[in-house]
């Protein structure tokens, strides 16, 4: 099932999204941009798709619009969007719930949530992204699972109420795992020696962590409950007592479970 | 330069190291294990060497002695062990100073110290493990950067106080991160979703820390200072007080980061 989908936005997700969707074979009508040259910068990429800059889609050919903007910024488009009818509005959030689209001119709502962090101009493949759909409207859920599984196997239906919980877990598992990486190359800099000796341990141990589980995968001084490094460590931090309280308190945790 | 080892211990360590110190041309003569059922699991995997559960080296080839056991036993293990003249002695850990090889019976004393987490059975290549390297002795220096270079290219000489540094460092990059991922997978499990679906946004972020730096490559909620999702988010973890902590400290250090 091929369909006609106009984007609105013009960042990192639907820089990703456009072609990917010509690709998997169906047509772009439309990108919105608040300003025209943004949207120039994703039409270009696409064959056929017109650049616009004003909310009036009652003219557009296309069946799902979907909404590829910051959290802050979908609720005002849905409210003044004119849509046509039949048409669906899919939001691509992790956060906000469906019924904020519910006062739109659509005819259908949905959410359409790829649980990847995007770059622009870095290179990702679509069909390794998980693709989060939800509808109140079964038929609206199928074609928004069709439109999924045109891009990537990876398609879970899903509940507001568990994309929510998905969305705090994926924030400890990349956002914060991130930070993790970030203290790590800040006390290597202050000491001035290579972070570089550090990668292939962060290497291993994310994969050994998705391989066995993190709880099998987990070493050092906590889950051996070596205070004495522990105490010897928490005394190295001192000089950044946010540091410090960090180190203590995940490594009570790990103690703990 | 190809040398005579005697490795102590019959952990993941020796596991890995033993065979790898044959492959790069290295001979072991002595395997040495409280239980000399160990020993001989770890000399049934390489050509000559002999299995021995007592610490009288006296009549030993070996010019290099591996303490590749856990931190708690290598001070008695060095107080111990009867070393042939000239002998080099060294130890494996990231965290016990150089000092407590002092008392022991070798001539020379060093570490020699892979930055890398080991599992028995799991396949590791050694080449892409660093090795941080260090002695007071000058010629013992060269002997264990040559011994280090002849397993792989990253050889690393570093200060102990430098090498305390970098396993609070690691501690964060590993352990920690790792913790991080295992809080994710209890709120997918609590939730009933499906962990998998967690998998390609973590190994994005993490490929993408390691080249952009953590910094650049941060996102999500803190980075944003976006304070309504923190807010929920935080209300979300209320069953857990000390998760909730966690998220609050570190979002707390993103945002001051």
């Amino acid at each position: 099932m091929k369909f006609k989908i106009a984007i609105l936005g013009a960042g990192n997700l639907a820089w990703h999204l456009a072609p990917a969707l010509e690709d998997a074979g169906h047509v772009i009508t439309e990108v919105y941009a608040r300003e025209l040259s943004k949207a120039y910068s994703i039409t270009e990429r696409l064959y056929s798709a017109s650049a616009k800059d004003d909310l009036d889609f009652s003219e557009s050919n296309a069946q799902i619009y979907i909404l590829a903007v910051k959290d802050s910024a979908i609720s005002e488009l849905a409210d003044q969007i004119i849509l046509p009818e039949e048409s669906i509005l899919v939001h691509t959030s992790g956060t906000i719930p469906l019924e904020i689209l519910g006062y739109s001119s659509a005819s259908y709502t949905g959410i359409f949530y790829p649980l990847q962090s995007f770059t622009k101009g870095r290179k990702m493949d679509l069909d390794e992204v998980p693709f989060l759909v939800e509808s109140d409207d079964e038929s609206t859920l199928q074609k928004l699972k069709k439109l999924a599984k045109s891009l990537s196997p990876l398609c879970y239906q899903v509940r507001s109420k568990d994309r929510k919980a998905i969305h705090v877990a994926a924030v400890f598992a990349s956002n914060f795992s991130n930070h993790m990486i970030r203290i790590a190359e800040e006390i290597m800099r202050r000491q001035g020696v290579d972070f570089e000796m550090l990668k292939p341990l962060i290497i291993e141990t994310i994969s050994k962590s998705l391989q066995l589980g993190a709880k099998n995968a987990q070493t050092g001084p906590a889950i051996r409950e070596d205070y004495e490094t522990l105490e010897e460590h928490h005394r190295f931090l001192a000089y950044n007592d946010q540091i410090a309280e960090i180190y203590r308190l995940i490594s009570q945790d790990i103690i703990d479970s």
